[in-house]
């Protein structure tokens, strides 16, 4: 089953700069042959359900063992059956709809 | 790894009434050995993190099956590595500190 | 207009314990009229859309002032013109549809 | 008080495709004067708080009034009072950490 996702991870007790962190979990995600991109607010993900949920937690992992005793994620993400559909199919497909006035 | 967790699932195109595709979720979650507790915007979950990933993955199958033909869902969740935290700590805590006034 | 929310709000760079500043923002909410419900993840708030925007301010703006560099919030929230809607129907119109089986 | 957002607004009742609703939210939150980036699962939004909520109760109304029943809408937000930070600095920041390696 393919998911797309968005990922916002914060970890919390390391101070108010999260960068590193969330540095950390790019090639996290990348290495799992997942197709991402980063945005100001969370990570857009898309791939297979396994590989996706294997890969967050994979990043939770990670951002505990390098010290933050506390993580809250919020996580968006979308499935369906009624036919395929990629991230930037839905970015497309909002600008099409702009472009129609 | 420990998990706590607040599940929205959204199917989409179903029409304007979800609660039926909510209420199916229930016992999947349930079944599954997890610590759940429906409230107006979501269902908190709490149980080891393969568990969860698991049951909330079958909660999508099965609202597919229910004949969804696409969902979003809003999932947050937390871990932490300083102590052992359950739900009902989390709400006692605060209503800890509302008591000090 | 009135909403359904469901808020979580997560003071970054204070340390890992944030349960102070949730409970600093409970009489904030209350006092505003709203109608609140405190979950494991977060607080379910229902009322007209200007009150529940103007206290979610308000709840920064105080959580700020208690020492808190940084905040970011999850905010889930709902609206419809179908038919009236409270935070109790939607917990009921899931328990009925589980009762039927 | 300045905010970042990232608001994923999801039309209920509507059928299977959202688009056209996202769509008509665009020029409602460019013509606030916001600075917007639509991604594959939302739109990145800053600018002061009243500005960006009000903007996005417009897209509720709009939305409502093109005839979907009902609406729930996944809001994240941050705001900040140790220093000031746009989207930009957002991502370059997460970039530049990758740099380091």
């Amino acid at each position: 089953m393919n998911v797309i996702a968005d990922l916002c991870i914060v970890p919390i007790g390391v101070g108010v700069s999260v960068s590193p962190y969330i540095a950390a979990c790019q090639p996290i995600l990348a290495e799992a042959g997942l197709d991402i991109t980063l945005h100001a607010y969370g990570t857009n993900i898309e791939g297979d359900w396994d590989a996706v949920f294997t890969a967050i937690r994979h990043c939770h992992e990670a951002i505990h063992r390098m010290g933050a005793p506390r993580i809250t994620t919020t996580l968006k993400f979308g499935t369906r059956t009624d036919r395929e559909q990629h991230m930037a199919d839905k970015v497309d497909s909002v600008k099409a709809k702009l472009a129609q006035g």
